[in-house]
């Protein structure tokens, strides 16, 4: 018998597919009559520690992740929906400083759903409108690969014990988006998440990591971490954002710092 | 300070509402562009445990308990989105059960989370289009209550430590939505979801227990039990559902037997 800790969550999210039991939940976003869909779920101890953030900065970037699916798709944000567990002892202050920090962005909330749970559990629902939505299968060899903004914050204030802001990106989005072969945002660390649209095109991302933007206080390393959240996108036309790496034929994530091959650091919910 | 223990699950979306922290929780579905959205979340230890039903039996009832939502807003659905938090050493072959229950209804899971969890959570939102929703605030003096099946499943199972399924009432909700004032899925039980109408719609509503369709084996009681997901609607045309009472001006509820007054059980997620 194989464990979910074995087979990892995107290991999961395959099999699922494979079976016809789920579709695209590794997309970040689907599309359903127009309208751009993400979900994203946070759970006390795993995704988030009160001694790191409080109540007001979990809903806040709890908002910010999903508005930040939703950028990715090239969306206006519409509506966020919130399924909310927390033990019956919590405080009401507490609960009220989580929807303040959910609504700081001034996407609503529409609607979703509490109740008790022995620990915090939070699942946002977003909704947006998008005009095109490049998804991560058509990058084409001779594209350029495209960021939005400096990584590395995430890892850098991991090491650090502190927690970085969620970029609000939506603008570029809908920007890149007119013009994108493929776009999504980096969750996942940047070679996993280029390696996303490898996969899902056919095609190689060939990154030159000097050319990679990093914050202040940011190491190389940093930017294999994930949590960046700025927008990653194959493209003809760069508008002007750093180019970091080209579209090639072939399969795979290709890392190279000066010429050399380079090997990052990933992580997994599941491992 | 004020624990949700002490407030409850009711007065804690309306203080949300009431301090414009989230809009229509308590509604069960919002429109957004034409789309019904609804969302639900099931905690392990809280709205099931493994000794009551098993993985596939929790999938299908997270999706019909959603579906149910829809059916109340005269929806036809269009895709679910699931948010799964587990332990990482659940079985694969589980979850893989768990997407089944959730595909039973044959509306597709279009995406999602997965993530490490220390209990199972499943948060599911549901997408649907709708001609027109009910809603539940345009109920009427003169409007007949009717119901769509009958009542008590759920408290009657409770009681003998099993789990009955959950209606499927697409049909009757698009049915109802035509001529409906008002409309809700009976999740919280009789008196406490025709008090959501009398709320919202600002009038009374008067049932007469005596006319309220129970299953077999169901007692009086278990209509206050909730969970029974038939639909309540206020209507001047009935087609041909039964008439559990009427409409009348005023406020509340009044529960009758035989002309009596009557007071039922109700119950609370955080009481």
């Amino acid at each position: 018998m194989t464990t979910l800790d074995e087979l990892g969550e995107f290991g999961l999210l395959a099999e699922l597919e494979r079976r016809g039991l789920a579709q695209g939940i590794e997309h970040d976003a689907a599309l359903v009559e127009g309208l751009v869909v993400t979900q994203d779920a946070l759970v006390e101890g795993v995704h988030f520690r009160f001694d790191l953030l409080n109540w007001r900065e979990l809903g806040a970037r709890a908002a910010a992740v999903n508005i930040s699916d939703l950028a990715a798709s090239g969306a206006d944000p519409l509506a966020l929906f919130v399924s909310l567990g927390v033990p019956g002892k919590t405080e009401l202050a507490d609960v009220l400083e989580l929807y303040a920090g959910l609504n700081e962005r001034g996407v609503p909330v529409r609607g979703g759903d509490t109740t008790r749970a022995g620990g915090v559990v939070l699942s946002v629902t977003a909704l947006g409108r998008a005009e095109r939505v490049p998804g991560r299968a058509g990058a084409k060899p001779g594209d350029a690969v495209v960021v939005t903004g400096p990584l590395g914050a995430a890892g850098a204030a991991f090491r650090a014990g502190t927690l970085p802001p969620v970029p609000d990106r939506i603008e570029e989005g809908k920007q890149l988006a007119r013009v994108a072969t493929a776009m999504l945002d980096i969750s996942d660390g940047l070679a996993r998440d280029a390696g996303h649209v490898a996969e899902r095109s056919g095609v190689r991302l060939a990154i030159e990591l000097e050319h990679v933007p990093l914050v202040p206080g940011a190491e190389l390393d940093d930017v294999g971490f994930g949590e960046d959240y700025e927008l990653l996108a194959t493209t003809q036309d760069q508008l002007g954002f750093p180019v970091v790496g080209r579209v090639e034929e072939g399969e795979g994530v290709g890392l190279t710092l000066r010429g050399e091959p380079y090997r990052l650091a990933s992580w997994d919910h599941f491992r």
